[in-house]
């Protein structure tokens, strides 16, 4: 099943969570689920926290792609369009939070839910919760905003201020 | 300078972003800056978001490690001992919170700077703020808790409900 990232534009597919341009990264993929959107990652061994548990940073990780492309599936719907279809609508990550619940097995699968809880045209902002052996074990919540076409020019200061005031 | 992870007990020194012993992590070092922490990290060339700026699992994996890291160092301090004594004192996230505030400049060192917010026995609140080039791009908060023993022993079920209690 396509995921939305796989719609993502060239020059904004080198994330290294979830752009499938990125050779060493994670390559998180999210999809509807219904209502629901939901992505799957099985670490790998090294990441663990402590010996059979996954590490807490990588959890973050999976929340985190999985909070901004749900917030770009949730975009293309309310839209009324299709991932792939122009203009391509790609979210960035405002404030993330994370509890974690239970100490989360290694060595499976995780999945990860996500629910839209607010939907603005620019901002998005999603609760995801993490299961392991079908148990929760972390739950987040990530407020992503649309990014700014002028971040693809590089580090500059206005770019910035414009970040902020979103 | 001994960073308070060199001194974390073998059996929980593979953490993916700060075990000395994980050949594969990030290897996110924390020690005292006076009364504040501090950690350092360089991100990698394929730790990218978009082209240009670093990855928010990256960052929220340099506030998670320097936020149990920052925690240690604390309880140590407050009980009046030096990491590398007994019993050591290993600290585990129970809820991370990152702030997003500027795009993160790639290709520098990123400068994690922890405050101790709130102190007991089992249970460490900090507050992480990480800078590039000597600008705030993100803050966070983690509450760490001190690892239960029995949590070695594997992900058991009355190991879960401990962690819940904290």
């Amino acid at each position: 099943m396509p995921a939305v990232q796989d719609f993502y534009p060239d020059d904004v597919a080198h994330c290294y969570g979830c752009g499938r341009l990125n050779d060493r990264g994670l390559h998180i993929r999210s999809t509807w689920d219904g209502d629901n959107t939901v992505a799957i990652l099985t670490p790998q061994p090294y990441h663990t926290a402590i010996p059979g548990y996954v590490y807490g940073g990588l959890i973050a990780s999976l929340i985190d792609c999985h909070g901004t492309g749900s917030a770009a599936l949730a975009a293309y719907r309310a839209a009324g369009r299709e991932p792939g279809t122009a203009p391509a609508l790609r979210f960035v990550t405002a404030s993330l939070k994370v509890d974690y619940l239970r100490p989360t097995p290694i060595g499976i699968p995780l999945v990860a839910r996500g629910r839209i809880v607010e939907l603005k045209p620019r901002k998005v902002v999603t609760e995801i919760t993490v299961f392991a052996n079908n148990e929760v074990c972390a739950r987040g919540e990530v407020v992503a905003v649309l990014m700014p076409e002028k971040m693809l020019a590089g580090p500059k200061s206005e770019i910035r201020d414009e970040i902020r005031d979103i």
